[in-house]
């Protein structure tokens, strides 16, 4: 080999083996460039967001790397569902401790690879580093809406209804099952139900099945990701409004619902715990019909769970007898 | 306080104080939503680029905090400024380790606001979180091209010049200054040279100044993050051209000229090291008095190296008599 005309180095051997397979954008150039070139849908804006996820802090370092792959784009996405975004693309900056090869890279791709097929969110580019530390994804991702029309947290209306999408809780119950090994008898709960809460913390789906539906009918929405009652809190403040919820009206899964019969103070747990990866949104009332149709259409449960009151009194959680519920940690910050 | 309704988070209270008011464009809005919305300029593609940079890797862990924000944003401004591009704004994701707070973080935001309002790029949004490991920045840069128009690796034609802004091999000389206490006085280096090179190392200069002119006049162009060797080598490759370059007409700083004759083996860290952050880019023989001169009347130094050929030659380093250069490491690689 002639080495003053270097073949690719092992970084371009890297992309060209796991990556470049998912650039189907004609504008990632197949990875070989120093960036991409998109061409904007004609009228839209722009809808940008970039999340990053760490081993050891948001996934299990023994996660299953497609899974850990789907996480990290699924984040992103449920930011453009609940923003009323269609995907345009994302750009991906991996940084890789030594050590980590072929048998963790190869799966990781092919979940990236089926999630960027199967949200119509190709890769156009990105980053693939060594790090002294925990695996470590950054994704940027790019979608579009009308223009003006991205759905804001600002714009929740007194008299509007609270809708979430899904059901609420799983991930943080998934979470501690992860974390502690008896939770599962202690709350009674079947091996199936168990599967079930602990794959909704592996892997979230974002409701991008209605982003064009939720941006017809909301006056304010964001996605669920550091639990309901911190998120709608900050919808709250962003609307200087109030929500009031009726927690009786929060959907849960039937795992969700056996673990909290058999341990009434898992109901913090539920409302404040993170990764729920759903859309809270305001509706003015008049719509909410129309929203829960069409959702269910397209295969998304819709529940309404409260209203909107005037005065910035934040997101209040209320029993069935109108007390309202104190949380310890009302919502989840890293810091 | 009522903790029902929570009062803004540790996380959110950091966004406020730090990268809010970097947060500049309207759609940014303050980074108080979930996304940021932008409408693109009419008539133009999108040029997207993420890079990260990861303590102990790319940076030294003392290094001061406002150049690690203005290295994090600046590898990626290099990028737009060699594909002919116009920055628009950027995403920042950032992880931290347990213990960097405010004395890290204040200088950090001001560097790094500092650059956004030097090159026209504002902070669009972006996520902060916990890292076990090292200070972790993934930065993914937007700007903006004429339709088609952006500057790709491939174009090179056989009888273009190839051409280099400013000096090579300053920052890869930094670097062993940085690594290697003896090394400066074995090259003989004056405190101002040395301090010069070691600058480059820690604040790269993207040369935005002349994207517009690049475009106008070049065939083929990338920046020159990997050592000029390997970076040409790679657009070589995409054009499937050769390119002989005079090793003689390398622009060399003055740093560099003094240790290269101190120890003449550095010429290989010079054309192989990394980070230098300067454009490489191949120039039909008839434009290149043009681009010489718009550069200069913009501040930036163009240099003529050496020639485009026909055949799939790579990179080629001449000496003075003709003889071709062999480097023992062509290209930095990650892996």
């Amino acid at each position: 080999m002639n080495q003053s005309s270097p073949a690719p180095s092992g970084e371009e051997r890297l992309i060209a083996r796991y990556f470049a397979p998912l650039a189907k954008h004609a504008g990632a150039f197949g990875l070989a460039d120093d960036a991409a070139a998109i061409t904007p849908p004609a009228g839209c804006d722009l809808v940008l967001k970039a999340d990053g996820i760490v081993a050891g802090v948001h996934f299990f370092p023994d996660d299953p790397p497609d899974t850990v792959a789907k996480k990290a784009l699924r984040t992103n996405l449920s930011d453009l569902a609940a923003k009323g975004a269609k995907p345009l693309g994302f750009l991906l900056t991996l940084a890789l401790p030594e050590g980590v090869g072929d048998a963790w890279l190869a799966p990781f791709a092919r979940g990236l690879g089926a999630d960027a097929e199967a949200f119509g969110c190709p890769l156009l580019g990105g980053d693939t580093d060594r790090t002294g530390g925990p695996i470590t994804i950054s994704i940027a991702a790019l979608g579009a809406v009308p223009q003006g029309k991205m759905l804001r947290r600002t714009g929740a209306q007194a008299g509007d209804r609270v809708v979430v999408t899904g059901t609420i809780g799983d991930a943080a119950l998934g979470l501690q099952l992860r974390r502690d090994g008896s939770a599962a008898a202690r709350w009674g709960l079947a091996r199936a139900a168990r599967q079930s809460l602990e794959a909704r913390y592996l892997v979230p789906e974002p409701r991008l099945a209605i982003a064009e539906i939720l941006r017809a009918h909301a006056s304010a929405a964001m996605d669920i990701s550091d639990g309901l009652a911190g998120d709608l809190g900050k919808l709250c403040r962003a609307s200087a409004v109030t929500a009031d919820i009726e927690v009786a009206c929060i959907p849960l899964s039937e795992g969700a619902r056996t673990a909290l019969s058999a341990e009434p103070a898992l109901i913090e747990t539920i409302i404040t715990g993170g990764d729920d990866y759903e859309v809270v949104a305001s509706v003015p009332a008049g719509k909410v019909e129309a929203l829960r149709h069409q959702a269910s259409a397209a295969g998304v449960v819709v529940t309404e769970v409260g209203a909107i009151a005037a005065g910035k009194g934040g997101a209040r959680f209320l029993g069935a007898d109108g007390t309202q519920f104190v949380f310890a940690r009302p919502s989840f910050s890293h810091f």
